[in-house]
């Protein structure tokens, strides 16, 4: 088992810059997991390097430079020469994965995709491996952040289409030319391969079906509110009789259909089979370190076959008293004074109040606090203090917050 | 390579029943797919069979006995064998981790466990596979499915605990004896395998501190809606200065936080890496067919390692007329009839109208309808006649409804 891993790096944009910083920052912990270190051998982009070198120097090529040529040719000759491959390439696996994927078989080396669909979402893996026996009826994805960010904006501020586009641009969520995004072709190829993945039949980017969200109006968006639906670009891969259906178009959603609830520029899956009900999956969609990532997952299973069972590699101790927000209800009597004395026990405890409500009045006044986070230890002292005071009903009641806002 | 690879079971519980039906109707996918097909060699229960003669006709051990013994010496004694184990037992390995893990590496053979935490979502294989690379920080889980279901029946219904326990048990989700769910000792024991794969040091269930959902009241539900946030038993492995803490306790949640909206008996969890940002999994929580689902996965992982490029094992037709639920948005003039018009078209059309809602006035009138599921090409035929009325300013506009409510 050699020392070192080399991997070859083709393509250094976006994902690649990421991948090749990621791969440096993670070096010395992935060695110590898989006891085997990786490290770039190099890198070619269309301008520079020469392949047949990389090739010689690499035990693995990570290709992420994107388009057909001479994406595929390389990736077919790196597993023709043994080399495992991992790809984040969805338009090269939409169209010619079938080839590849016999190349791999031919070769016995493994393909790699992760990076491909949904970032860092690993709906890949999770189709091929953890789901590999289940009998996968429909997958339902937002598979496409660009655009739902567009609608998750339009809804939110209730901006038309083209304004919408504009600060997704702005923001650098949508590209100059965001037509592969918004006519919904994006989305199709991403599908493609899940399809192809989920029901083991041939499917390339020609027989999805799609449409995209430039029809969509702000009035499209007010009804959606006034009928409790969410309004989502949607891809669909699903059993059918005949057959299978895998299309992309806008589609509306009950609120309380998993993917509903997924604003922004994020990305999520859901995978329905008999055994399971459904599983959904998400996270943030395609951005330059989340694919990184992706395709460092792939590097790492490419390295170890089969998966390695858990070293520890730290000795990390349990700390008991953390940093929490808390909730604090507190049942007292309503007289002067009584906030103004609570207040001050919990300032001294070094608690800060970040809300407050008074419920009802006499016998029945309530206080409802929420704190800003504070060590957990100081905190109790504090509602201990506050337990003794002779205004207090009851026990005080403690809850802690999970204080972070999500988009 | 042998032709059959050959499972023997520990346990014939509900988990163990439900495996032993879905390997059996599985078993023709499963050998397409990996050119192996699985067998059930034999079953042990704690009152039939005998390991040795069962371990002399297994390649691959599934233990879903539950407790430690005589599951663990049944564990360790297949490892030293050379036999690859699959797991459900969250006890086992919260406990003796460590020494199974030992073993694993020390025979050089796989030890899987998806189905010991949050049933069929696949959070052991992602923290272990897609994110072997990354540099975990935090881990918010709902990861004890009965005790999701009492909190989101009390905040749906405002009943007491007492009530929605009473409930839950009615229904199946709760046991008889609720103590290891509702004390969140169940939580914690699933939070310390997770803490261990995500920061690779040893933690063992006696190291995670957790409180319960038993002191939770109404009231409390109430002020959650209030100052809208949502309350679960929320476990927490993260990295803290000085090491990591791992807890289970009830947490406010705000609205936006991807578990918020996590309800009834669903498991989720969110891990958060500065590469990835973070990524959410959730689904049904452990049930008999899921939990038996994910050893599945872990044993067809163990059958094909490395994963498998996909073979085409099906020729499946691509189906491109399917059947949608639609909105139709239309501009009219508000005059006698011209619903009557339209709905007599749908009608004719086979379209069958679900709602209806008129909007504005005179020469701003729209209708807006959201149609039952109906084939897409009926449907936009009897669009296209719409489209035709003399009294329609401007083309009717349809999107597809995902038709499903989800609890």
């Amino acid at each position: 088992m050699p020392d070192t891993f080399r991997i070859g790096l083709l393509g250094h944009g976006t994902v690649g810059a990421a991948f090749a910083e990621l791969l440096e920052e993670r070096a010395d912990a992935i060695a110590a997991i898989t006891g085997i270190r990786p490290v770039l051998s190099g890198v070619l982009t269309r301008s520079r390097g020469e392949f047949t070198a990389l090739l010689d120097d690499s035990d693995l090529i990570v290709e992420v430079m994107g388009g057909i040529e001479p994406a595929r040719s390389h990736a077919l000759a790196a597993m023709r020469a043994g080399r495992h491959v991992v790809s984040a390439n969805k338009l090269l696996l939409s169209q010619h994965g079938e080839e590849l994927w016999a190349q791999a078989r031919e070769s016995g080396v493994q393909l790699r995709f992760e990076g491909a669909v949904a970032g860092v979402v690993p709906v890949i893996r999770v189709l091929q491996e953890s789901l590999a026996g289940a009998h996968v009826e429909r997958i339902h994805g937002i598979v496409n952040g660009t655009t739902n960010y567009i609608l998750s904006e339009m809804r939110r501020s209730g901006a038309s289409y083209a304004d919408a586009l504009r600060q997704a641009q702005e923001l650098g969520y949508a590209e100059a030319d965001p037509t592969d995004d918004v006519t919904g072709r994006d989305a199709a190829a991403k599908m493609a391969i899940l399809a192809r993945l989920a029901f083991s039949t041939p499917v390339s980017i020609d027989q999805v079906t799609y449409e995209g969200i430039e029809q969509i109006t702000a009035d499209d968006m007010a009804h959606a509110d006034e009928l409790g639906l969410g309004l989502k670009l949607i891809g669909t891969a699903e059993r059918v009789e005949g057959g299978i259906s895998v299309r992309v178009h806008p589609a509306f959603l009950y609120g309380g259909h998993p993917l509903a609830s997924v604003d922004g520029p994020f990305n999520a899956v859901t995978i329905e089979a008999p055994a399971i009900t459904e599983i959904t999956l998400s996270g943030p969609g395609a951005g330059g370190p989340q694919t990184a990532s992706a395709v460092l997952g792939d590097v790492i299973s490419a390295m170890i076959p089969p998966a390695s069972t858990p070293e520890t590699i730290d000795s990390l101790p349990i700390v008991a008293d953390v940093v929490s927000a808390f909730y604090l209800h507190m049942e007292v009597e309503d007289r002067p004074g009584v906030l103004a004395r609570i207040a001050e026990i919990l300032g001294e405890s070094g608690a800060s109040i970040r809300s407050v409500v008074q419920h009802g009045m006499g016998d029945n006044a309530r206080l409802v606090m929420v704190m800003h986070p504070i060590t957990e230890s100081s905190f109790y002292a504090g509602v201990e203090r506050i337990a003794q005071l002779p205004f207090l009903r009851s026990r005080p009641r403690a809850i802690r917050v999970i204080d972070e806002e999500f988009m």
